[in-house]
C-alpha cells in the first residue's frame, strides 16, 4: 500500500488548488509551473496559499499512516489518557506551564560512529522520539502514531513536510543530553514542531531543528483543514519561539536530475528499513541520501546542516534512485590547489593547520539531494534534500 | 586495518597449541582436523584445553579491539575512576553487592518493527549497551572499550567468542524494561557475561542471553592467559548464576559451503555499519544473517533463539557473503499440508487454528548460519549462527 503523500508545497510554494470550498476536485496542484503527480492535490477545502509562517500540532517525524493493526494495540502499552507533567522511566517532564517537553538521555554506546560522536541518525532518531513522546505525556495520543482523539474522530493522521536540522557539534558517547521541544503555529492549517538538544554539563547546544506539518484525511489522501475541534486539542500548547533563529536560504529546493553529479539507482528498502508505519523510515532516507557522496568525503567532512522537503512515502517494494549534486561554487578543483589560495577556491582539501589553507578550512561546502522512486517507466519524488558541511575537527572542545 | 581475531576455539574445541610456556610460536592451530588461519593461533601461554565453564572478566559484545585515537578521548566523556553504585542518567544501579549491573529503560519508537515490537537489533544493542555501561560503573573502564585498567598495562583487549540470545517475547514500543547483567567465570582464562531482559510491569523475562569471552594482546593478535593483575580487578564480581538455564545443544555449529540452499554474495559494509572500533558491529552481522532468509519467512515466524560463534572481524573494505541452510527436518514440505498432519510434518506453513495443524503451529524451525569474507580466491569465516524460530503470534499477552 505505497501511498501518495505529498505536501511540501503548502509550505514552500503557494498552491493553485481551487480557491472555494466543497469537496476538492481532482484539480492537478501546480508546482513551478508542472502539475504535480496525479494524487498530490490540496484538498480544495484547504487554504489555497499558506506561507511559511502558518498555525498548528503535534507528531512524530514521518507522514504518520494509519496502519492495519490497530485493534491489536496491546494493553501493556499503557499510553495515557490524561496529560501527565513527569514521565520518571524517560526521565521526561513537561515545564513552562504545559509547553515544553524536555527529557535527559545519555549517548549509548551503539549510538556512535567511528568517531565516537553521536550519528546523525541517531539525532534524527532521538528528534523523532522526543516528539512522540511528548503528544504520549500530553494525554493527546490517540492511536499511537501522534494523532489527537480529535484527529481519529476525523479520520486525520498528520504528515511532515520539511525538516532543518542544524548540528553546531556532535555529542561523544557517554554524553548526558536535555533535549527540549515545544510546538507552535504554522499558518492557518499547520503546525510547527523545533527541537533544542543541549549537553547537561556544558549547556552547549548540540542541535537546533525545526519541523512543518499538517494534517491529512487517511481515507481521500487529501490534505486537509485542521477542525476546530483538533484546534482546541493542540493550540493551548502553542508557543511562538524559534530554535533556529535565523532559518538559512528559504528557498525551495531544486530538483535533481539524473545528469547530476552522483547517482545511486536500484536501491532497495530491506525489512529493517520499515518503521511502524510499514514505510521506509526517516534515517534511511537521509542514510542513502548520504551514501551517495563519496566515503572519503565524509571521512574529512561533517554534515553541520539538513533541509529536507517531504514529497512522498516510500514502501518496502520501491526502488529508488539517490541523487546528489554540490553547489557550483563550493566544489574542489581537481588540480593541486595547494599553490592557488584565492577567494573561488573552495578550501576544504587544505590539510594546512597554520597557512591561510588552515585559516580557510572551515568553510562549509553544499549539496542539493533527490530521492526518486521508480513508478513504471519514470520517477517520482519522495524527497528533496540540501545539506552543508564543515571540515571534521578532532579537537576537544 | 582488517585483523585477525578469532578465539571461539578456546571454547568449543580442544585447542592443540603447545603445551609449554613462553611467547608461543606460529603454530598453526587446529580445528576438527584442519589447521585454521594464519594468524589464528592461541598464544602458547594460554591454556591448551579450555572447557566450557571457564573462568573471568566484563565488556562490550564485539572484539574491541584498540583504535587509533586513544589520545583523542574528549574530557567531556567522564569515566568514573572510582566504583560508583547509582548512574542516574541511565537510570542504573550497581545491586547484591555489587555482582549485578541493573538498568532500566524504555523501548523507543525507533527501536521496534513494523509490528511495534522491538527488533532483534535493539535487544542485541541493549545487551551491548549494558555490558558496557556495567564495566563503566564498575571503575574499571581504562579505556572506554571495555578493557580494564590492568588489560591496558598489559595490552590486552577483551574478544568475545560466542552469544546466544533466547527472545521468549519480544516486548513492544513504550514498553518499560529492566535489564540485568552479570559477569562469572568461564574456565581458568575466559568469562562469561550473561543477561536477563524484563518487563517492569508484568515481570515477564522478554530475553535471556549470555556470552563468553577472552582476552587477546592487541600486538600480538594472540588469545592471552588472564594475568593475576586483571584477575584480582575483575575477579571480585564473579557470580555463578546462569541466565539460560538448560542451554541448548551447545555442539559446535558446522560450516557451511556455497552448496547451501540461500546465498548472497557481495555484501558490503556501509560506513553506518561501523562501529567505534572500525569494524562492521555485531548487529550489521545479524542483519546480514537474516536478511538472506525469504522475507515472507521472516513475516510470518519470529526468532526465539541466535546462537554466534565468532572467529574474525569485518572491516570497512571487506566483501562478505552471507549462507543460510535450514535444518533437514523443519523444512515444510512443498505439497499441500493441510491434510497431511503427522509427526514428521513441520507445521509452520499450516495456518488452521482450532485444528491439530493449529496446535502445532508454534513447532520451531531451526537454520545454520555463515558469514565469511573474501581474502583472495579464498573465504575466511567471520562468524557461524544458528537461528531458531517460531509461528509469529499477534495476541495480547
Amino acid at each position: 500500500m505505497a501511498c501518495t503523500v505529498s505536501c511540501s508545497r503548502v509550505f514552500v510554494v503557494r498552491c493553485s488548488a481551487s480557491p472555494s470550498g466543497g469537496g476538492g476536485g481532482g484539480n492537478a496542484v501546480r508546482v513551478n509551473g508542472a502539475a504535480h503527480r496525479a494524487p498530490l492535490q490540496v484538498g480544495a477545502a484547504l487554504e489555497t496559499s499558506i506561507n511559511r509562517s502558518l498555525a498548528e500540532l503535534s507528531p512524530p517525524l514521518l507522514p504518520l499512516l494509519p496502519t492495519d493493526d490497530a485493534g491489536e494495540e496491546r494493553s501493556r502499552q499503557n499510553i495515557p489518557t490524561e496529560k501527565q507533567t513527569v514521565d520518571p522511566f524517560r526521565q521526561a517532564l513537561i515545564v513552562e506551564g504545559g509547553v515544553r517537553y524536555q527529557q535527559t538521555l545519555v549517548v549509548r554506546s551503539y549510538e556512535v560512529g567511528p568517531d565516537k560522536t553521536a550519528t546523525l541518525e541517531t539525532v534524527l532518531n532521538l528528534l523523532q522520539e522526543t516528539a512522540l513522546n511528548h503528544v504520549w505525556m500530553s494525554g493527546l495520543l490517540g492511536d499511537g502514531f501522534g494523532a489527537t482523539h480529535g484527529m481519529i474522530r476525523n479520520n486525520l493522521i498528520w504528515v511532515v513536510s520539511r525538516m532543518h536540522v542544524q548540528v553546531d557539534q556532535y555529542p561523544i558517547w557517554g554524553e548526558v543530553l536535555d533535549i527540549d521541544t515545544w510546538v507552535g503555529s504554522s499558518g492557518k492549517n499547520g503546525m510547527r514542531r523545533d527541537w533544542l538538544i543541549r549537553g547537561r554539563n556544558s549547556g552547549d547546544v548540540f542541535v537546533r531543528a525545526t519541523s512543518t506539518w499538517v494534517m491529512m484525511n487517511k481515507v481521500t489522501r487529501r490534505l486537509s483543514k485542521m477542525p476546530e475541534e483538533v484546534r482546541a486539542e493542540i493550540a493551548p500548547w502553542f508557543i511562538d519561539r524559534h530554535a533556529i533563529y535565523q532559518e538559512e536560504a528559504t528557498d525551495k529546493i531544486i530538483k535533481l536530475d539524473s545528469n547530476a553529479m552522483y547517482v545511486d539507482s536500484d536501491l532497495k528498502p530491506k525489512r529493517s528499513d520499515l518503521d511502524m508505519n510499514h514505510h521506509v523510515n526517516n534515517v534511511k532516507y537521509v542514510r542513502w541520501m548520504l551514501e551517495t557522496l563519496p566515503d572519503h568525503f565524509q571521512q574529512q567532512n561533517q554534515l553541520s546542516s539538513i533541509i529536507l522537503e517531504y514529497r512522498k512515502e516510500c514502501g518496502s517494494s520501491d526502488v529508488v534512485q539517490s541523487i546528489c549534486q554540490p553547489d557550483d561554487d563550493s566544489i574542489p578543483p581537481q588540480e593541486d590547489v595547494s599553490m592557488a589560495i584565492g577567494p573561488s577556491l573552495s578550501p576544504e582539501l587544505i590539510s594546512g593547520h597554520h597557512s591561510l589553507a588552515g585559516a580557510l578550512q572551515h568553510s562549509p561546502m553544499k549539496y542539493t539531494h533527490l530521492l526518486q522512486l521508480k513508478a513504471g517507466d519514470k520517477y517520482e519524488e519522495i524527497v528533496r534534500g540540501r545539506t552543508t558541511w564543515k571540515k571534521k575537527s578532532y579537537k576537544a572542545p
